[in-house]
């Protein structure tokens, strides 16, 4: 089964609104087994609105479409829609009652462009709009399902599960499609990808796919067929790859990586304190994103001068002075310093060069020293990140997470990340 | 000039990801003059690709295409586009360069499969990708010309605006779209309309409405026609706009908050120092996003307990004890004690119940304490913020950076936003 979603708005085309609404639908979809093959936008236009339906109509069985039923000028898709399907427009008598009722309700005078939207091709039915006034159409044509939604999300999304929903759902076989994502750090695309190849190649069922977001690869595990069936693919191609990649994979769904560690912390019963120079309290925020981080998380600095480096945490001007604020030697006293003085079980210490100014030829912009200091001393690693200040910083902020992580959960970090 | 974006991606298709690409996009190139269309957006399926490439030159004289650029099995971009040109693909010496060059400033080494995306059809050059491996492709084809770029949004909009929109802007025609945003901070978007009423009417020109998006307001003026004019327009509605509105607009365009901050803290040649509890360094974090923060910005806190409010701030125990962490006399002591420990000019502390947990009726979820201390003393400010933990620290770091402006910029804060 498969289907294509039409949303139609000037707003959407010329990119003042961001279209929600197709990736909502396509969700739904997926529940009862019908896979989206595109999504297709165009403005209020009646002609390309026209060219648009026809088009798609022969290529999938479950057209969504969405947009342009309001009661005004720019509302074309009835209209468009008669002329791609070569039929008249009707007007449905019950669904002008309950548009005439629905202004009744609210004690506000009907006005006569809200006749219009009781308007539908002559084999399409109504369909009910709880929430406003246009109604919504379904029909078919050949083997294709079509069903005319409104383009204001909440009338759309109640439409849509009350009206089309149960239909597809009770038309469908028992298959269902769902998706499971696994979220790694410490490794990119590329790489990644190599490693779990054999369950990448073209083909393969179920289907996986890696996606970059924020630092962080995830990888997308995907099945079509009976329930049953479905997760228990899932989870044992889940399984497999989580065994092949080991502590590379810190969670599944939208588990956030701050949450890992959180759970590392809870389960070893420790604390951790933050010291941060270029991230600026980047990984501190992440850290207590995490409702109830007060039990292991007490406090941390944000050092931004040499001398709040000295001031706070105690770091000898001497190593500042020999090496620079950007060294190994400074991060591992950094972390240790901080380690001490919030009398935590680790510490996380960052310093570095986030750009665009500040670099040198011996330290680019993107160096960066991250130590994590726990009882049996101080490991420091060195990054050099590519791309702007914004781009420096996250990276080195998901990197610092990651290693906190790993060394909570006594990982052997450089077996892991090479 | 009309355009067709096109997006390929699993992920877009299946609704997993919303398509936030081809909105930008969309933006882009209004300012150019050039419409757009369509946005078309399928899965990583070589021959549906290749099929929507070929239909949609056909259809427009600029085609943007982004996703697929990837190292990997599913990316098919390249294959595709190849295929739907009837055009060999060839390797592109530069851009393998580039690639290889990528990688060793990385530190790490290229796998076989980054080779794979130095290959472009015969015809086409490579667009440089500076913050990723992948690079662009630029093309034509008959009175079509074709930019490919990566999915990945920080890597599109960077080749974008770095590859492609200086090419446009200079083949584009007379008639332009612009819109001009002011953005806000302080009232809620219903009262803020009230105030601009006369500006937002149906109808007016030039257009006027408001959007929300991370507890902030912006105000979005748009206007299409011939340049000089519409630039005329947008200036003297902004201008209007602004005299109306005062202090409440910190800055135009995609100027942040963080940066409105920064240049009063340049201008009055003045530092300031960061005390933050619930917020948990999002507020430091925010603050050193702007390059060149550390000539104003050395240090800040996460105090997130009570003892470490005492220790590191110098809090008197006493007060914590009778008014609780969560009060008027805790911010402001937190402040006070920042300030000086710190040497700074300003100081801004937060402290509040950030949720889902810790909540009583007296001190409910979303109570914050902000207080502002400078040469004068502190100024304490109390909200009740609504929603979720995300969004009590969202709000809550947003009036903190915007009350820090208000003050240093010696506005009387009270008057502004009542």
């Amino acid at each position: 089964m498969s289907a294509i979603v039409i949303s139609i708005g000037d707003e959407l085309v010329s990119g003042l609104t961001i279209n929600t609404n197709a990736a909502w639908l396509s969700q739904q979809l997926a529940t009862c087994g019908i896979r989206t093959l595109e999504h297709l936008t165009v403005g209020d236009d009646a002609s390309a609105i026209s060219m648009i339906i026809g088009s798609a109509v022969t290529r999938c069985n479950t057209l969504i479409i969405s947009g342009g039923l309001g009661p005004t000028e720019d509302d074309l898709t009835r209209t468009a829609l008669a002329a791609a399907l070569d039929e008249p427009l009707v007007e449905d008598a019950a669904a002008l009652a309950d548009i005439e009722a629905f202004f009744r309700k609210l004690q506000r005078p009907m006005s006569p462009s809200n006749r219009l939207q009781a308007l539908r091709p002559a084999s399409a039915r109504c369909l009910a709009n709880t929430c406003g006034t246009a109604p919504g159409m379904a029909l078919s044509r050949g083997n294709t399902a079509i069903f005319v939604l409104p383009g204001v999300p909440r009338e759309m999304k109640a439409m849509f599960s009350q009206g089309v929903l149960p239909e597809l759902s009770a038309g469908q076989t028992e298959i269902v499609a769902r998706t499971m994502q696994l979220n790694t750090a410490g490794l990119g695309e590329s790489v990644l990808g190599e490693r779990i190849a054999d369950f990448m190649r073209r083909g393969a069922k179920p289907r996986v796919g890696t996606a970059v977001h924020d630092g962080l690869v995830s990888i997308r595990v995907y099945a079509e067929g009976h329930l049953a069936e479905v997760e228990a693919s899932l989870e044992r191609t889940s399984l497999d790859i989580s065994q092949r990649l080991g502590a590379l994979v810190f969670s599944r769904g939208d588990v956030p990586l701050e949450q890992a560690c959180a759970e590392a912390l809870r389960l070893a019963g420790q604390t951790v304190t933050t010291a941060e120079s270029c991230t600026g309290g980047m990984v501190a925020a992440r850290l207590t994103n995490i409702s109830g981080s007060s039990s292991w998380f007490k406090q941390g600095w944000v050092t931004y001068s040499n001398t709040s480096k000295v001031q706070e945490l105690g770091v000898d001007e001497a190593i500042i002075a020999t090496h620079g604020a950007v060294s190994d030697e400074t991060a591992r006293a950094m972390a240790l310093g901080a380690r001490h003085q919030a009398a935590t079980d680790w510490a996380v210490a960052i310093t570095g060069i986030a750009g665009p100014d500040g670099g040198t030829a011996e330290k680019p912009v993107g160096l960066v020293y991250i130590a994590i200091a726990g009882a049996a001393g101080a490991q420091v690693y060195r990054y050099n990140f590519v791309g702007g200040r914004t781009d420096v910083r996250l990276r080195a902020t998901v990197s610092a997470l990651n290693l906190l992580r790993l060394h909570v959960a006594g990982v052997d970090v450089r077996s892991v990340l090479g």
